[in-house]
């Protein structure tokens, strides 16, 4: 039998239309990422952050989740050139953790990217980055 | 050639059963929305999480990101009548900050509306209200 | 009138598809759950994780809110078999709240689980466990 052109028509509007939220619904689960929060003036609380994120490379593997540290207001000392975890800093960049200054309190304590760990990157806002990370599906870790 | 009515049927049905999947899919991005948590008895937090609101409005403009900071526990002195941070406070609600403090920490410290700051608010439970706030969507930044 | 069929094909083949999509919409809204981590050696957080499990289930009533707390790290003393607020760990899981030790802290602290406060329960890494929990839509508290 030839099926109802009309018909035919409405498939296609069907299919087409159901495109974005059957994708939608076949999407992986979440991506392991993780944004994690130093801002205390505390060497231990700094050893944690880098702690965490070992621990999360070691149980699911380097390669298998994306882990940002983002220091900002009294967090910034892990993260100048001084540092007590500046080795532990060096490790975590060279294992794939992204670590970010936060710029706003960079120019509050007179910082100059020659004062800070080599390798690091920043931030305009830590707080902001944050936010954003969160937004985009970032799980939140607050050492 | 006019189209057989049991088609249009499927097409109205169709349709109809789309709107909810195609509008999400269509949903703006996530909006700025930020909920801070102060459970700290430390003037240094309090500072900290003022900055952050400061912050956040500098760079996303004050029109642009909704924030409300929870204080709760040992947090509460940041929002009593004498706090060391009232006139920080008051600016920050005068720049459109919303400010909640825990009537379950109130009641269980004794402290009336009138031995808190004029112009916050108050939520039946701190906890309560950063849990719903994050299910709405909201980032959570623990200074 | 007989509906032609092959517009009974794409009604069942478009109500087929639509399932996903429709019932993904007709989700109840997001459930109250919260994990909160301990990570702190300080009796006082852990009263006040304590404190907010018992808040939570106070305000929303304890069948409707499922809670988890993590410990880890310098907070992983909050579980040990002489914790100061053992009593408290057992009235909250009595309560229906789930308390875990991280195990990677109790190998790095040699501790075995007679060590620990009975009927908690262990996690591979404290930090993995946040993190999912965040992924699968559990707010997430740091008190």
């Amino acid at each position: 039998m030839i099926p109802d052109p009309g018909a035919f028509a409405v498939f296609a509007a069907a299919s087409l239309a159901l495109v974005p939220a059957s994708s939608s619904a076949q999407e992986p689960a979440a991506k392991n990422r993780v944004v994690m929060q130093v801002s205390d003036n505390d060497p231990g609380k700094w050893n944690l952050a880098l702690n965490n994120a070992r621990n999360l490379q070691a149980d699911l593997g380097a390669g298998n989740v994306a882990i940002e540290i983002v220091a900002y207001g009294p967090g910034i000392g892990m993260l100048k050139h001084d540092s007590v975890v500046g080795t532990r800093v060096g490790e975590a960049l060279a294992s794939g953790v992204r670590v970010e200054a936060c710029e706003n309190t960079m120019r509050g304590q007179k910082l100059a990217k020659t004062d800070m760990l080599s390798g690091i990157g920043d931030v305009p806002a830590g707080v902001v980055e944050i936010m954003q990370k969160q937004q985009q599906g970032w799980a939140y870790i607050r050492p």
